[in-house]
Parts: structure tokens; C-alpha cells; sequence
């Protein structure tokens, strides 16, 4: 079976193993040789299979934000069963095309970096490979999403926001854009009809102009294009209807920060500290990617540890309550677990996750774990399964920007676990 | 004695007052109007008065590493002593033209964000101004050498390093720079000739290109200049002699952190946070800016807090020993605290401060408190006096990058305040 090589779309790619980044070498000596540097400036460094090394270490590449853990304690995970640990690694579940898969290999098979299991709040799984390491923040990409539009749920509760107004009323500047007509709840569900393609294989897409304008890709000399994110949202224009149909696209989680900001005056960093990193024993501060004044990247920016992403999922299957303390009223997280109309989730052609719903930007399973996740583009996964009383963080530097690389893996194997320890 | 100016080198500028970062509201807004965004791109970032903001905020502008705190309990700096806070506060003392001055104006005289005094190791002082808060690290600039150095004369205790070596012995390919005859002890006391002007009003100073090969400033899109520092390095010329008198070059740090990278393979992030960050109960983690291949500026990247900046200084005033402890040997203290030859020093002109000598990189007063000290170009400030019990750390950004500009009031301050405690 370890052939070294991945074959996907008729390509070939390193495989977990033969991808290590910390046997690769990058960016190891003084100076790392040329072709082991991981240059921002050559726009390589998202690119397989540097970006192994890359997503554990964004802050080295580009400009951030701290999210702070402020002087609270440290909140336990518990001590490790090893039992149930062992039993976890050594798992054997059918992938989608029916082969045997064990749990440890399909670590490599999903490239990776780190990974932590919670079963009622207990940790009872936890690995490291790659550039892994417990106390490194690594990036999550769309998962981001989950917690900004989390906490955008929550001002929904509170009233702060209202989900029915259209976007100009917050954003009068939008009144020229495919916004609009469009309502906060069109844009905390994804259902918005706006010219913006997120298919990352297409140099050509919206999402580079989107990264460019926010810093996160640089850009040629001669740019002229939008030097912020506020400037890029500015200029999307409509394509389709609002509320059709779930339609994935990263703009709307920045402009639904844009909205958090305005009308609160409190940015992402500070608000995501405010309310969840100072408040759920987080280990380490977290970070995230600002553009050229200081706007976090909402979409898609945040880097965190796999054992505080894990937290945060706990927060989420435990209601929106840590110690006692409600921290994300009830509403919203049942709300969330509720899910949307998988009905105008199909319609967006996810074949591989047939049954799911999209909600306050959360991917709702409605499986037999009544489980919800947040995703990232290289196999980032916040999964809550409130019925299995499981939680799984998993970091990964998947070479495919898509999930149908990972789920055909991932989506059974969180079942097969859930199963696991359902039980237990 | 208001006027909202401050007058020097037939110059005026706003005064601490009128220069308030928060009340002049840069980067507030969603967006910030134009006039009030500080661009990195637009390289007036580092310019007064947005300076009075930037120097707060570096990691939201360019790449940094981590300099972690670990897991460590905060090491507490006692309960503020109000009596003496306030005998402080109204201390009155004359500048060096004469001028009497109240220790509380010239916080704002002087540009002060935060300071924080700690006389036997308790806090008696604490003040933030301007942009300054008690967990917003600020950018120390060249009180990174004297971290950076410190570290250095450990290894160089330890027999890692060998002080008498030349240069070329650790890195060959220097052998054909102004560095080939050179020895690590020139380095560490600044002693090298080497053509490199550090005058931060000329633009043409070797000192931009150095910044611009660290990227800490932005480069013309036809750059084809040192793209790191390592690169830049590479190019230095020599001009003069060594060993002969004190000559302040930045590069000199930037090199000694290249040789401790290559020899013991630990860059300065993580060695600051082993050996000193994780140690002596910092409440914050800091950061440091790095180069396009992630190489630290050891010469003036860092960013701190204040209080962890007066643990560092109290960690040095106490021998090196914090908790029992010996985190740097007494003997590279005692050193540091005996200096070196003031003769050689005085060649260098800096008129301002006669007597003065420069050893592993502090700047030693040999003053009646025994006193040494860390200096950032805005007025920072890292000052030891051994014979009065006191630390103080302080930030600031005064718009004259110059000591010129600062030293009139702060020498004589420094001394009168270590008077004040002698007693108490």
C-alpha cells in the first residue's frame, strides 16, 4: 500500500509519508538551501508540498492579529485513557469506495498535522505528525468561518443585529453590489447570488483577487486591483438569486465581519478573544491574518492549536456553556445543529455529503450523530457529534484544495469513531 | 509650557500631547478614512506621528515569530505601592540644560506609552499612555541587541562560543567581508570597522538597505538589492580598523545571531523563549519580525511587553537568578555590569553621555547607581542600576530617532529617580 505517491485527477502527488515536511527540510540551516525555502515573496509557499510546512506557520509569511488568551487557567483535557486511545488507532471502517481503512493509516492518508479526539469533554485521542506540535497554532482556513459567524449569531440573539435587514442597511456602501437585496440570513447561510468563483484550481477565480486584495497572495508590482478586503467586497456584482440555494463563497463571511465590526466597533481579534479565547481555558493565544489596515481575514485567516480549536467544539457540544458559565446562548447552538433546508444545500452539487445543510456557516450532517462541522479547504475539520458526545479537531495539509479529496476518508471514518464510542 | 509643539534641529513637531495615538484615532473606523490608515505598504508606516500607533502594532504590519511564554506560572511584580507610585509621579529633578522638570510631564516630554519601575523586584510604578497597554507588546528596536547578546555571552560562558575566534572560523563565506578579521569580541562590544551608517535621517544609510533586506521595510518592485539578511550581511565592506573604538552598527547583532543559529542550530525565537521567556514568569508572549526566510531581526525585531520587559531587567539585576534559579550565569552579569573601555567609547562622540562604555551590547553608565542599560532608537529604554535596587522599562516613540533628543531629560531623570528610592 505506501507507494509514496497519491494519485488524484490523474495526477501524482508525495503521500503523507514522503511529504513530511520535517524530513523534507524546509527552511532547516542557516540559511535553509534555496531550494528549501519557504518564500512568501514567490507565492510558492501555499503550493504542495511546502505548504506541509507553510500552514503551521503563517505568521512567518504574513501580517496578523492577536487573538489572546488573556491570564485565565488553563482548562484540563484530562489525562489520557490509553485504552480507548489504542482502540481508536487501531479502528478499522469502510472508506466510500468500500475499502478497509485503519484509523492510523488514514492519518497519513489525510495528511495529517495534528489531531485531538474529545468523548464527553475527555481527551481520548491526540497525535502529532508532520509540523504538528501541541502548542503550534495552525491554520484553519474555513473553518474560520464557523467562529466568526458564530459569534455573528450570537449578536443576532442579542439583537445587536437583525437577520432580516438587508445588507445596505449596515453597509450603505453595498447599495451598488450584488448585496443589495440580500439579508443577514442570506449571507450567515450562504445563500447569496454573487459573481465569485471559489474553485481554487482556476488562477483565474475570485477567491486570488479576494487573497490578493487582503495580503494573503502578493501581488505583481504593476497591481491595480482592490488593496483591501472592503475594496474587493465593494465590488462584487450579482449573478443568480438570493436565497435559492447554498452557494460556498468566502466573501460573505468577510463582509458579514465588515457588518460585526461596523456596528460594534469591535474587530474579529478582539471579539473572538473577548468572548471565546478568554473564556474557555485556552492554552496558547491564537492569530489571524490582517490586510494592508488591519482588517482580519474572517473567511479564512485564523490559526489556532488543535487542542484549542478542540475547546471550542466542546463549547459547541456542551450548548454554548463552559463551567457553568453560558457563554453562546443555547438558541444559537441548537439553531445551528438544526441546520437549513438540505434541499438548497443539494442544488450545490455536493455529491459526496448527500443530506447535509449549511447554517450560520456550519456544515450540518443530520447523520445518525446529529453531527455539524466546520471545514477547511486541506482537511481541517472541527467535527461535533452531540449524540456520540464526540468532538474532533483535526489540522491537515491535504495537497487537494477540496474536500471531495478528503471526505471519501474523513466522512465515514468520524461515523466509524462516533460508533466507536458511542458505546464507551 | 503647552504649546502642542516640540521644537529640535530647527524642527517642529506635535508634542506628546497633541501626537496621541487614540485621540488622533489612527486605524479606527471601518473603514479608517484615508488620512488616518497606516499603510505598511506606503512605508510612512515607521513615520511620526502614525508611528505613535505603529510602534505597538508591528505584527499587524509584517511576519513574526513566536517567542512564547510556555506554560509557566506569572511571576508577580507585587501590589503598587501608592505612596511611593505618587513620590514618583511628582518627583522633581533638572534636565541637563538646567531645567527643572516633573517626573510626570516628561512622560509626555519624552513620548512615553507605558513604564513600569520596579524598585527590589516590586512594582512601584506603572503607567500607559498613548497606544500603551499592559498586554500590547511594543517595539523594543534596539533592545533587542542587548537580549540578543546576552544570550550570546551565555554561550560564549558555556564554550559553545569562543570569543577570541574570528568570524570566517563560524561562517566561512563572511571570510571576504569587512568581517574576515574580526573577532566575536569585537562583535559583541561593537567594536568592528565596518562601512555601515546607521544615520536614520539619510536615506541613502546602509541602515534602509538592511531593513529593506529584512523586510521590515517595502521594497521598489525593481528592487535587486539583499533579499535577507543573511544576503546583506554578505556584502559588508570594511572601513577602518577593529578593536580600536565603540562604533554602533546594527549589522553587528544581525551577524552574531547568524553564528549562534549555525552553532547550536536554535534560532533567536526559540533560544529567547528557553532560556529566558519561558523562565522568569512572563505574563505575554513577545514576537520578533523575520526576514523572507524566517530569519529573526536580533538587531532591533523584537516586541514586548512592559512588565516582561522589567522581568528581564530585573532578572539581570538580581545576577542573572530568578526563583532560585541561575537562567544567566553571574559571571556574564558581572561582566556586562563592569562594561568595557570607556576610552573607546568616548571616540565614538556621543557627547550627551561622557564616561560611558558599550559591553555585549547594554550601555553601561558607570554611574553612581553602577547602572547599565538597553536603548531603543523612540526613546526605549531597559535601565539596571544595582547600587538603587531599580529597573525601569520603558517604551516610547519620540519622533526624533536619536538619543540626542531623549537623553537630555532621561539620563538626569534615571538618576534622580534611582536617588529617590536609594533612600527609601
Amino acid at each position: 500500500m505506501r507507494t509514496g505517491t497519491l494519485h488524484f485527477d490523474g495526477k501524482d502527488y508525495l503521500d503523507g509519508h514522503a511529504s513530511d515536511p520535517v524530513a523534507m527540510g524546509w527552511m532547516q540551516g542557516s540559511p535553509p538551501p534555496p531550494e528549501r525555502q519557504v518564500l512568501f515573496d514567490s507565492d510558492r509557499s501555499l503550493a504542495f508540498p511546502q505548504s506541509r510546512w507553510t500552514l503551521s506557520h503563517m505568521r512567518e509569511m504574513v501580517a496578523t492579529a492577536r487573538v489572546a488568551r488573556g491570564h485565565q487557567a488553563v482548562s484540563g483535557l484530562g489525562a489520557l485513557n490509553t485504552g480507548v486511545s489504542d482502540a481508536i488507532h487501531t479502528l478499522q471502517f469502510k472508506d466510500m469506495q468500500g475499502q478497509t481503512r485503519l484509523w492510523a493509516d488514514t492519518l497519513h492518508d489525510t495528511y495529517t498535522d495534528s489531531i485531538v479526539v474529545l468523548h464527553k469533554g475527555q481527551c481520548v485521542y491526540e497525535r502529532y505528525l508532520g509540523a504538528g506540535q501541541p502548542d503550534l497554532p495552525h491554520a484553519c482556513f474555513s473553518i474560520t468561518k464557523s467562529y466568526s459567524a458564530t459569534l455573528a449569531a450570537c449578536l443576532v440573539h442579542e439583537g445587536v443585529l437583525d437577520e432580516s435587514r438587508r445588507i445596505p442597511h449596515y453597509l450603505p456602501e453595498m447599495a451598488n453590489t450584488a448585496y443589495a437585496d440580500a439579508t443577514l440570513r442570506n449571507v450567515l447561510d450562504m445563500q447569496v447570488g454573487v459573481a465569485y468563483s471559489e474553485l481554487y484550481s482556476d488562477p483565474k477565480a475570485q477567491i486570488w483577487d479576494h487573497a490578493r486584495a487582503g495580503g494573503f497572495r502578493t501581488r505583481p508590482h504593476d497591481y491595480a486591483g482592490a488593496k483591501n478586503f472592503y475594496e474587493f467586497l465593494l465590488t462584487l456584482q450579482k449573478e443568480g438569486e438570493h436565497n435559492q440555494a447554498f452557494a460556498y463563497k468566502t466573501v460573505n463571511t468577510d463582509l458579514l465581519c465588515w457588518i460585526m465590526k461596523r456596528v460594534t466597533g469591535q474587530g474579529l481579534a478582539e471579539m473572538l478573544s473577548e468572548r471565546i479565547w478568554s473564556r474557555i481555558g485556552c492554552e496558547n493565544d491564537a492569530y489571524i491574518s490582517v490586510d494592508s489596515i488591519g482588517v482580519p481575514f474572517g473567511g479564512g485567516g485564523l490559526s489556532a492549536t488543535v487542542r484549542d480549536m478542540a475547546r471550542f467544539g466542546e463549547l459547541m457540544r456542551c450548548g454554548g456553556a463552559h463551567q457553568g458559565q453560558q457563554l453562546i446562548p443555547q438558541a444559537v447552538v441548537a439553531d445551528i445543529n438544526r441546520g437549513s433546508d438540505p434541499a438548497k444545500f443539494a442544488k450545490a452539487g455536493y455529491t459526496l455529503i448527500p443530506g447535509y445543510s449549511y447554517r450560520n456557516m456550519w456544515w450540518v450532517t443530520h447523520n445518525a450523530h446529529d453531527a455539524y462541522e466546520g471545514r477547511g479547504i486541506h482537511g481541517q475539520r472541527l467535527y461535533i457529534a452531540p449524540k456520540a458526545d464526540l468532538v474532533v479537531a483535526r489540522f491537515a495539509s491535504h495537497p487537494i484544495a477540496a474536500s471531495a479529496a478528503n471526505d471519501p476518508i474523513t466522512v465515514p471514518g468520524l461515523l466509524a469513531l462516533g460508533e466507536l464510542l458511542h458505546g464507551a
